[in-house]
């Protein structure tokens, strides 16, 4: 699947400086390569790329006091693995440690909490597979999808015992009862074709079979409909802007569709020009 | 410095599919910051882009039989630190062992074969970043700038007995020279203004004072007028491309300017329009 | 200061087979050399030794049902590096994301709740070693050390609003109070000197001037006296042990005390004989 | 199979310090677990171990003048995979760039030089895996074993052409010949069980069907009697000792031989006594 990804972000900087992270590039491995991408800051602010170790691009910036508006236009082919039909559960002494470490609890997934209720829940079969499919339509049907009724300081365990909130909560969620059943699961932040309204979206991954793969469990968005953009343990270590200094927000503007258009054979457009 | 950068690399595929490396994107640091850039294939491939320990970013991509044209063009803000007055010898006992290895001889920089050379030729002052200095004025002076006399087989110690080469032989030398002193020296591909005829570049990086110095020791073109696209232990593990498959290499054309434009305040171009 | 430390560490497994991860072994840096270290499994277990980005070495093995005895001992070169008079707080837009990263709130150490409290309790100095060494008095005059008051879901708002615990809570509290002024912090466990009872330790590093600084919160034992044998955002990924199977925990014996005794130059023992 | 694995290196050390790096200990993985190990110097030096991203431990120290005697003991369960009956090439475009760095040409293994050569000599067959092992039958066939007939300088062209050697040049040999059929290959020097005159020995280890599997071309040991202590692009890279300072090199005493005694229950000596 080609989509076409972006996103325009506005802010006003108070302070006479201010640093920023933005974490809204697409990941770019082999399931996800990237056929044309352009970020561009109005006024020009030189940013400075990271990639961590979880395979995030993450730009950094300082910006002087006045208006900043960041823009970001990519086209992604993305090719998701397929599901194993039955998987078996891991060794644990045989995963890697960067993978294990993702069966631990985090801030917003307190898995720890999660044991006994997911044992009960979705212990009934062996498929680990099955299991994650049965997380997320456990997911899905009981909780309620309301905005505005969960902040960032919302946990998995907050939301379990409220049964409401949005995409990052459904996440954190499916995230902890996962990890609860000692299957690795990480935190997903992307652009999404088909979300409506359109906005960042959040999601998770499993690790079946020796491969992570991509769910959706408030939406139920194919995996290849899903650019990734950030990765981590929850929603606090795969944010996607971190600010620092005085900033007020401004809006926000995401999109992603299917790549209907004819790509050009001639640029349309250049840096230089 | 605001350099405006960029290559534009073309090929002819006679393989029914070739595969390709492309380390031609500005490295990015707190030295090199991207104001913008844009990469563009015709036809349009798909690339994913890989972040090396070294810093490098590199493009992978897979393309079909018939024309590929790679077009790269970026604005980027450099700013070197400036070199320390006097430099003492590192303590080896000290030296991350990361910088270390790169006192280490290489495919093209046969180190273990200068020491007596380098100790009698640059042995007489301890300063360190003297030594380096006084490096790239004797490769300057004693080296003849002679395109076509050497070719991808060509190591440091056969341009030391030729005292004849292009810029990687020159930058050859110079590391390998370096490393006889017990002083870290790495190769490094890149941009630099000023060029006649422009193309790609080749210098190098020595490790004084705890930090790394860019030293043009061809040309001597200021550090702040090159941009950095490939680091590595010589030419062998810093090469600008690598091609698998049966493929004509076409033009090359390579740009490198200070930025002279005014920054357009509306984004030049978009990728998805 | 040369430090004796070790451990040896009893369990029963009732599993045909059972996975453990052992992170007791001293980490190793320029700070923390290895004088002399062994490490012996009853009955004989072939461990697997996996160094961590953040330098923990981990110890991983799978052992058959039965009982297991795991004896670590070591001793160690313990050198610190002095706390600077003044600390600016740092940029973050400086800050390498790495470091950056342990400004976050994770599972224990939810600093995104405690914001305003640091501001008011701290906010009056800009010496951010000062902030650091009056949140580690303000730990200890406030917390009281009441051990099985808490658990191993207790996090540092928990005890916030209990006011008592162990040096693990004590460790999370002071760390989610430093991150809540925006300086990194992470947590340390370790072998300590001079600790009643004698056992493990948590503590914690704080960010500060470029270098970690370690300080303990619970006891005040002396940097030069703590040896460190896990990193990590909080106990969370910090953990000693982690055990996958049934097994019965046994007796844990903890040691850790200058080294006295004089250093035979014959080898005590042998792994061979 | 259960190896007991050692070495005893002697020097004298004529500089007020000297810095050393050793790489002799055993590198640890799911091939290789560690059931005991003991390093020790004498006089006693406080070490500092770093684990390189190659899978390297190694040890670094600095020792004031006099003599040193390092001496390590291990026993060592390695378990290596069986190589599959039929490898196809790799696919270039989808190896990581890790491995792919391997194909490259490096100091000692000039693979450039060796393509037609390797083409004509091995090109008879698509079997990767088969072409490995006609490259060692080659090297076994056509070198001659001659100890003092290269030094520290010679590479695999320098030996292809006198077509005697060492280990080292054997090594050096099938690396250069497997690179240039863009098969991916690196140094290993370890301990071999079965060798006469007892020594380190080098071999090398070549990428097939997704993973390393080890080969000797010069004596044939089995993978199963190697113990992997360094892993690089050849010995310039994967060196056992490196020293800085006036240092004699006295004698060296190695051991690797299938353990054959019992494992004691009582830990057969410690550290602290």
């Amino acid at each position: 699947m080609i989509l076409s990804v972006g996103c325009t972000l506005g802010y006003q900087i108070h302070a006479p400086i201010a640093a920023f992270t933005f974490n809204v590039l697409a990941n770019t491995d082999a399931q996800q390569r990237i056929v044309r991408e352009t970020m561009i800051g109005t006024p020009e602010v030189p940013t400075e790329q990271i990639a961590t170790t979880k395979g995030n691009r993450v730009l950094r910036t300082e910006v002087p006091q006045g208006p900043l508006e960041l823009r970001y236009e990519a086209i992604i082919d993305v090719n998701r693995p397929a599901l194993p039909a039955v998987v078996k559960a891991d060794n644990p002494g045989r995963l890697p440690l960067s993978i294990l470490t993702y069966t631990l609890p985090s801030r917003y997934c307190e898995s720890d909490r999660f044991s006994p209720i997911a044992w009960e829940l979705f212990g009934q079969t062996e498929d680990r597979a099955e299991q994650v499919r049965a997380i997320c339509r456990w997911v899905d049907a009981n909780l309620k999808y309301a905005p505005r009724t969960t902040d960032a300081r919302t946990s998995a365990w907050d939301v379990w015992q409220g049964r409401q909130g949005v995409c990052r909560d459904y996440a954190h969620v499916a995230i902890a009862l996962c990890r609860a059943l000692s299957i690795p699961a990480r935190y997903v932040g992307g652009y999404a074709a088909g979300l409506t309204p359109m906005d960042f979206h959040a999601c998770f991954e499993a690790y079946l079979g020796g491969e992570w793969h991509l769910f959706d469990p408030t939406d139920g968005i194919a995996p290849d409909q899903i650019v990734v953009i950030s990765r981590g343990r929850d929603a606090a270590s795969a944010g996607l802007t971190t600010i620092f200094g005085k900033v007020q927000i401004g809006p926000v503007v995401v999109t992603c569709a299917p790549f209907a258009g004819v790509l050009s054979t001639t640029p349309a457009g250049s840096a230089a020009t």
